[in-house]
């Protein structure tokens, strides 16, 4: 098998959602930032901008909507923005039509783009011995987030990423076998044999794992999430399309 | 400046467009699978999955719709699918209702959980001295890609993954600089001065790299793509509805 210490780190991803009280120094951010940068980009059109949430009252209410606190007592709080603005402006400047930006082909793009360069994000903390979380629960108020951070039409909050020294070392959470996520030349429907054995991996690990611990199995996990969404958030649409998203 | 093999790797990505005329072992592809597995997911729903596509045809197929003949040249080449199909079949085994897969929210987060795990993939790869190329451009005919991979309601094609042994070593580059696409706390617009610099940029090195080389700004390039959308690219909102995502 091969190996080095890259691949040791991303084969060994867990969200850490437990950090010291030390903040990320401006000196790492940096660091951080450039791997963001250096991310390959949809047509080489860096659809994406990250803000760093540093006030403590935009904190505090970007807590409040995703419910977690470690959202504000992180050591670093970004947040991932997909962004057709720039390229909005460069199109006024020229006065030329900026329709396509708002196709469902740009707004992938964006999206992706700021998706790609959060996960460089991630892994560039990790390899300094930084913990992450991925937040999409900033989407539980699309609006809100919009109206804190100032953000115009043609750019959209993607994920928050909470970044800072662990203060936990948690198992590492069992992920669906290789064969029902991976498939050679065609897509195979998912095999119910292979779910109950996963279903089983995942029991085990919640029963077993040190906080938090419950019985639960990975569909009971999918289930519950496909019968409740917070109200704001299955009506994410709507929000899109107001930013200029989606809207042919 | 913090430093390690892994931020080396991030802060000097280039995408890979010439490969050597070698195919990566089973054990090479297993590891890259490995890091896309292990990759953060909204919700813990791995709302993705890859399609490993190496039947000669489809590659060909593959390679006239993205219009670059590394699609079917390459060492290995990966589609990154979203897919909310697992969970429909998890909800359906369990007769209960499926309409939330559809909505805007889950269908980011499957976009969103694809391209993590790609971004996973390619770091894998350039940590084992392989490279690779994203490509976006099989959506310049997504239905097509969506008949030739069998891919069911639920499922989308996100990009292809090209990757291999490299048979070049491009430059470096140059992306927007920081102050164009950080912010703190709150969303910044464009500034035109920091554009006029990059642009000098772009300009320069379009002009000197060995391959390719031409007069063209980052504004150019920009205008240029506002302009001009392949018909079926720009029309994609209407076979991502036909898929089931984004319908409310």
């Amino acid at each position: 098998m091969e190996n080095n210490k890259t691949l040791h780190l991303l084969t060994h991803h867990r969200s850490i959602r437990h950090f010291k009280n030390q903040a990320l120094s401006a000196d790492v951010i940096h660091t951080l930032l450039e791997a963001a940068q250096r991310t390959s980009s949809s047509m080489f059109m860096q659809q994406f901008s990250v803000i760093s949430v540093t006030d403590a009252n935009l904190k505090k209410q970007l807590a409040d909507i995703t419910t977690y606190p470690f959202t504000k007592s992180s050591g670093h709080l970004f947040v991932m923005v997909a962004d057709q603005r720039r390229n909005e402006f460069i199109g006024q400047e020229a006065d030329t039509d900026t329709h396509l930006l708002h196709d469902g082909d740009r707004s992938l793009a964006a999206f992706d783009d700021a998706a790609l360069a959060g996960q460089s994000i991630v892994t560039a903390a990790e390899s300094m011995g930084l913990g992450a979380v991925i937040l999409g629960s900033i989407l539980n108020d699309a609006q809100q987030v919009i109206d804190l951070l100032h953000l115009p039409k043609l750019t959209f909050p993607v994920f928050g990423i909470a970044i800072g020294y662990p203060d936990e070392k948690p198992n590492l959470k069992p992920r669906l076998p290789l064969e029902a996520v991976h498939f050679d030349n065609y897509y195979q429907d998912p095999d119910k044999k292979t779910l109950d054995a996963y279903d089983q991996t995942i029991e085990k690990y919640y029963a077993q794992r040190g906080t938090n611990n419950r019985v639960e199995t990975y569909r009971h996990h999918i289930l519950h999430d496909m019968q409740v969404s917070p109200q704001k958030r299955s009506q994410i649409l709507i929000v899109l399309k107001q930013q200029g998203f989606f809207e042919n």
